[in-house]
């Protein structure tokens, strides 16, 4: 491995997607963050605070710890006043939309999700109820972004990530496809819980731009006087009834 | 109404706490929420783009519409690049804890939420689900903060809010008072919906500092291999539940 991969200046600029693809790398922040993924086996290296070294040489093994002054820990991390500890590691690996549906049963398909802190937190919360993977089509925050990384508390280095265009196909899949709908859709609470899915969750403001000819749309009953419901909210109330 | 009332430069100031106190004052920013403010009767003034100043006439009925210059227009919103309208109503009474719980049977308590989208997410998802009110404990983030008030989609403009201590009451009331919990508690699945209910959201990091005699925690079965849900996420699978 060469030395520049470590190159501080190079790494401060993880925050940007074409440079984490330049690098093969991600960036990795706070304590949560880099503790998950040492579990996950997904750190090259680890940077710390002097005083913090002994902690996180115990917690990552094999992997190396650097010490770095706290000017430079700030300048690596995309967060203001980071914690004591940021670490790189490899970028996952994406696979293309087939090869994802073919692999994985439980599925969160995000179809132009804009904000990180919703991917991210709509990532833990798949996670917690069972999904193995998410699949981000275009307009989709990017899956590698530090941003998108902390909202999820780690959780997007334990699922399986892929892409795919808005031509993608479900039709060859065994997937319930379900779409969410404001109005109209069958009543979520009567569906029966199947066993393999693929949750078709749309932009914030505009919707799903994909209408899967075999989606079922389905419905969240709302008895307040609200237009609809945060993405990642209804995200947590659908896979909650289907874990 | 004093003109000093509607000084720019002052109002610039309401992205801060005491400033809105001072004036008496929120500050409601973007199309969505200043039209369900101006739907609560909760706009006092309405200043836009002069190329929207015939629409915002139009939606706001008795309410006086200002035009103002984009850089004015940025410099009084919270956010970067605000859209075309911004507007300032009067801030929200905020009840006494024991008078909250006495008027509303539907009550999320926040026990310290710290981050605004949090609570502003929370809100939004209680409106939806048939909360009536919001009680905020010590450490929450403000009630009325620009930031909250967008992550709430304008949902807090229709929901009565009160403050309470930590020292708060719930023996007094007939609510279910609900805690979750991330293990051992009794299944939410498996419960009574109760008509009448308090439920505490603790902290994002540290749980809930309030340890009512009378609550019953409760637990959100979990397959997946996290340590626990977002607080909005949990949230929105109780109320779901309780809706």
């Amino acid at each position: 491995m060469p030395d520049q991969r470590w190159d501080l200046k190079r790494l401060q600029r993880l925050d940007r997607k074409k440079v984490r693809e330049e690098l093969g790398l991600q960036l990795l922040e706070g304590r949560r963050v880099v503790a998950e993924a040492i579990d996950a086996g997904m750190v090259s290296q680890v940077f710390c605070l002097e005083e913090a070294v002994a902690h996180w040489s115990e917690v990552s093994g094999a992997v190396p710890v650097q010490p770095v002054e706290a000017h430079a820990l700030s300048r690596l991390a995309d967060v203001k006043t980071p914690q004591e500890v940021v670490a790189v590691g490899p970028l996952p690996r994406l696979l293309p939309a087939p090869e994802l549906l073919q692999e994985h049963k439980r599925i969160v398909v995000l179809d132009g999700l804009q904000d990180p802190g919703n991917v991210g937190a709509i990532a833990r919360t798949a996670l917690a109820f069972g999904c193995s993977a998410i699949l981000a089509l275009p307009g989709t925050a990017d899956l590698t972004s530090p941003k998108v990384l902390r909202a999820s508390a780690g959780a997007l280095l334990r699922l399986s990530l892929g892409v795919g265009t808005s031509a993608v196909s479900f039709d060859s899949c065994d997937h319930v496809v379900a779409l969410p709908v404001v109005r109209g859709g069958e009543d979520i609470r009567g569906l029966p819980v199947p066993s393999c899915y693929a949750l078709i969750l749309g932009n914030e403001g505009g919707g799903a731009s994909v209408r899967p000819s075999n989606a079922v749309e389905v419905t969240i009953p709302m008895p307040g006087p609200v237009e609809s419901l945060n993405v990642a909210a209804a995200c947590a109330v659908i896979l909650s009834r289907w874990a």
